[in-house]
């Protein structure tokens, strides 16, 4: 049955505030998709989930986000692609630097919220966070949503892409996301969920919301932290990946 | 006459505000503290300031500072030692990918303002602050004021520090700084700050505010980058030590 | 058996994040302390609390914190009587605009966390926070620790002011609360907690942690609202009282 | 030769940073747009503000922006006009309770930047700003861009409002400001804008960029204060503006 990696956005909460329950989370993930102070968190509370993390051996990513705390990255800040770029970087340094404080390193860069939709569907956003990943580190992958100009850009510039498929969201024939404001764009059932994953590992092939196929590649699948049941929605998922002969690991 | 380093606080601006002239400091020194985004400065900021240090050569430091830009990290925001260090290293990380980014590199850390005077005193926060530095990298280094817990904090812990004197600041006979708040504490005569530099670099000693002298070690002196005549007394200064056959080079 | 009033801290989320169970809250207490974007909250978060507060019939006071989110208020953040005058003013302000556009009104103040304490230890503090309110409208009440200077300052300035006792915090014999760090400080027993009050209501006394009494006079009960089981603590408490003939109502 | 107000944007400091010479601007101008705490400012940079004005006559109004100082209100951030209205009370109210302790009060509201503009041509945020305004105070007062959809709004609504044209700024036919993007859009010579305005309050109607004329109706005209020159280009139309027979006095 192959292998998969699941992620899933952690770390998002500030100061006094938390956001799902990261220690549960990273009991079921392999990789850990880490907010970096634009969206969410300060110091204190990267370096905790880095820690967390660093001892059960999930591998962490860069979650960079707009420097938007109200907004938890939902809303798109107007800045230039090269804005873009410098404060990916901002954010993928300090969390990198608190990494090593707590003995583990960022392995990859994933968007948040309005930012990983620019970046999906705008190449000049794409390409800038790109090369801010490539002038960081040659040993920074990124990890971009399966068939988007992120994906495309990080191809482009060679810089290593991993691809995420959305656990519960329905697919457009052309592959991308169906609208989350169109009537069934998000699945509620845990084991149609398993059901679609496990035969998208089969073959290759997801089914799309007319009712045919479309075919993805994917090293990772992402699932929800923050949503009311997201524990138990994704330790059933592993669960049931598991007992259908699944090997959950990290991409990296 | 030997060699001597001089430094500024710089890059201390934030979004559509700026503090001091930079460029023309940017002339004038051979080592630029630059914020990091505590006290002072965004990545938009940091960015431009790194690459107008890298086009004249000027080494770059870090200057992190409490995150109380409101208060431009000027006031003690309580926090534990452990906690100082990783908000350090967080800054630290930041403004250290924005280098590469700008085709320079932080080579040492410097704290800021009331974090600079706490590390001055106290030596677990001094500590702290080693620590987070040299978990970052090997290769950074420490500019502190001349003969304080932070100087002592680095030697102890073998990471590499380079002492500061200040250029318009008058000495206790024990070589701590004369408090502000007493008559005296500062220099404004342009001579009068040459001729004690110049005598310092040939005797190693600078005159005390009671008549006397106290031995200091210094590689580095600090200029001021935002008081009135901050540019001309800097220039001044420079002027001045290179007509007395000093040479001006940064001291890594 | 008289009457008292029970207050609470509420409205205390930011952006996406909660704090508590605000909802539940406000069925049980009669007075909410709604925080005014220092501490916590924000636009949205203070108008949804305050249009919840008005459905319910509960009167809201502003609950005023130092401007430190990342540190949620509890961090002393270094300012000058006046300016804290100032901050208290521009934060009951944006409250007041709030409320009014929630159709209610803000009718006291009670400053939050390490103002809250500081504010009852220091007399300059105190004075001007009392200024703040008196100068923004004479129908602004004080709602003050029983015993405290800024309690004392209100009644110096003649500006109403009303006195709370905490549910679950045990008394020194002059009537200031054990400090946290010392054993017995925090009461965990609901029903000893409610007998403690049923006893004050009955006799104005406070037993002390040294076997004594201390008399004590207040309008209200401060219960918690975001410790483990604050609503569960704050039901039983009301309905012990209640059910011994206490009325709960507010104070204004 | 009638009477006309001259408005400015001041306040627009933050911390320890300022903008602009607002001393030398509340010398010129008769009604002052104060920021809020949106777009920059904090209660100490309000405070100090509101109190020159005050000293000077000067007539004060809020000046919200967007919460955003990174981008000083210039960029548009996404939200519901209802939030939009949420956010212009809160500043209003903040610099409300400030300018009572400052003795004198907040006349009129005018939106900032980015929000400026889109309350100039967006109906339904310029019907929340001026619904916001109307439960606030049925005594406030909204100063908007002559011809636009906020005052239209104000008008549909019964608030009181007031139009500005702009100095140094070119017109199109239909009495829109010429977009900053196109050539010719802002005017550099102090002759011509002082020609330029006293010819329009002669005949009320003002040259636009094709060579025609357009019928404006205006109480005030924004100078700026941030621009290079700003202090002198204000001054000189002021006594061009008196030496014309003008007299310069605030529209409330």
């Amino acid at each position: 049955m192959g292998q998969i990696d699941l992620n899933s956005d952690l770390g998002e909460g500030f100061g006094p505030w938390s956001m799902g329950d990261d220690k549960a989370m990273l009991d079921i993930v392999t990789s850990a998709n880490i907010a970096a102070g634009g969206h969410a968190s300060d110091p204190e509370t990267m370096f905790a989930t880095l820690g967390t993390a660093a001892a059960r051996g999930v591998v962490v990513g860069a979650h960079p986000g707009y420097p938007d705390r109200e907004g938890f990255g939902r809303r798109v800040i107007p800045m230039a692609p090269a804005e873009i770029g410098r404060m990916v970087a901002a954010q993928t340094g300090a969390l990198s630097a608190l990494a090593q404080m707590a003995g583990t390193a960022v392995r990859y860069v994933k968007p948040h919220g309005a930012l990983g939709n620019l970046a999906a569907a705008d190449p000049a956003v794409a390409r800038a966070i790109v090369a801010a990943v490539a002038q960081l580190s040659p040993r920074l992958a990124i990890l971009a949503i399966s068939g988007t100009a992120l994906e495309q850009a990080a191809r482009a510039e060679g810089v290593e892409v991993f691809s995420e498929i959305f656990a519960d969201r329905a697919y457009l024939p052309d592959g991308q996301l169906v609208p989350r404001s169109r009537q069934g764009s998000v699945l509620h059932d845990p084991d149609a969920i398993a059901e679609r994953l496990i035969g998208f590992l089969e073959s290759g092939t997801m089914p799309t919301i007319d009712g045919g196929t479309v075919t993805l590649a994917a090293q990772s699948i992402c699932v929800h932290s923050d949503t009311p049941g997201a524990v138990a929605i994704a330790r059933g998922l592993r669960t049931r990946l598991t007992a259908a002969g699944v090997t959950i690991a990290p991409f990296l």
